[in-house]
């Protein structure tokens, strides 16, 4: 699964341009002499499936031995000129769709701990394996304000990201906001990887939490994610029909919040 | 001068296929709590500077922190369709052409040893930070019928593979094939690197070598080499005419011999 999460999060970027990929090369470290090299085939082909899946050709790349495994895919794609999105833009009024369930960060540290099972194992690796495509080919036909993929530096901290550069506030809703199953049980034992606490202390002064949201609740929202989903800022008008069409996708999505003119550069959470 | 050097290397890739750089990605690992950060910044401003002379744009990248430095470039071209360049397709009667002197792994290795003085560091340094561009774009305009560059397989190692490719013999002239000074001398002492001996090994059953080849002219042909010239097949009529206007832009560039329909995958060197 790891060739296909890497490969997953690489394309992302392109995605959260609005943009389609057509070609990747991979970047590889690996200890070729005290890892098995089946480890590498696995990766690999991972990747290769998961850039075939975006419609992208994987045109070659690059390997060293390493003291420890590394891997990652370089994307290139394109992008019509009219419709490149970026992270800054969102207007007053915008609703915010998010594409993936968030929690990852806190589940795969719960995976390095040996403290899920299978099924759950399972979830969460399909999760950060899934690619962005779908999303970005529904948000081709509409107008989109900003958008940005979520990663390391949590929803709250890609969030704070898009209400700073678009000069507006953002209000999220968290019993709008897509959690997978786990995530809070885990938090609450502390399983949180170490860059969630970090990200949940540098937005502090960023973000107004209502007194309703737990720290637990607080930590999940800044939780570092690999592979997230789409945080995308949209027209109210379009905002139900993009969710009903990302929905018939299957696409795990939810509005979770909207954009305001009050509290520029800030969040609320409510 | 060192992320000069991987831009160039890493730029090389897409003119040896003939194609133009459209756009270039920094990739970077870096001890960030062990190296001053300045070399990091020396390492970018250089890598900066030759694709932005490259006429490509520096894109972005991606950077870990690692054990060990470690630098280069995923770069995307174009390329006409009818003028892709590939390293099979040499024609009985063709020139070869090369670019660039070799000697760069043995020099490199020397100064790894503190053996050259800083003429001499500079000059190879320069070598390596040399684009292929002008020969590439001096090519644009004639047949080719195969291209590659010359990297870490050595001189023959890529004559090897345009050989076997191709299916046809190739016979170098050692007396025109251009060699870094001070080469000759520090192989005598045995400042070669490891890799350089390794191709010799695996390509001794593929080249003949006249008698009057010295066993110390063998390694420096096969001499592992980083960001090496253009190795270019071209039909004899215009192969002066090349050599000449390759001349007039500085390349230190030379016909080193000649593709054969005799011994179909081998090299002679005479």
């Amino acid at each position: 699964m790891f060739g296909q999460i890497a490969a997953a999060n690489a394309l992302s970027d392109v995605y959260a341009m609005g943009g389609k990929p057509i070609t990747a090369m991979n970047i590889v470290g690996f200890p070729v002499n005290t890892l098995d090299k089946s480890i590498l085939a696995d990766i690999l082909a991972g990747s290769s499936d998961k850039v075939r899946e975006a419609g992208a050709a994987l045109v070659g790349g690059h390997s060293i031995d390493d003291q420890e495994p590394k891997f990652g895919l370089s994307v290139t794609g394109t992008v019509h000129p009219d419709k490149i999105r970026t992270n800054v833009g969102a207007k007053p009024g915008d609703q915010i769709i998010l594409t993936k369930p968030i929690g990852v960060g806190i589940l795969t540290t719960a995976i390095k701990r040996d403290l899920l099972g299978t099924d759950d194992v399972d979830q969460v690796m399909n999760v950060m394996a899934t690619l962005n495509k779908e999303a970005a080919e529904i948000m081709e036909d509409y107008e989109v304000h900003a958008c940005t993929d979520v990663t390391g530096f949590g929803l709250l901290g890609h969030t704070s990201e898009m209400a700073e550069g678009s000069q507006t506030g953002i209000t999220l809703k968290m019993d709008q906001i897509p959690v997978l199953p786990k995530t809070r049980e885990l938090a609450k034992q502390d399983v949180v990887p170490g860059g969630s606490k970090k990200n949940h202390k540098w937005l502090s002064d960023r973000v107004e939490y209502d007194s309703s949201i737990s720290e637990i609740d607080q930590i999940i929202l800044c939780d570092a994610i690999t592979s997230g989903g789409l945080l995308i800022a949209v027209p109210e008008k379009d905002a139900k029909e993009i969710q009903s069409k990302l929905e018939k996708k299957d696409v795990q999505s939810a509005i979770i919040g909207e954009v305001t003119e009050s509290n520029p550069g800030k969040i609320q959470v409510i």
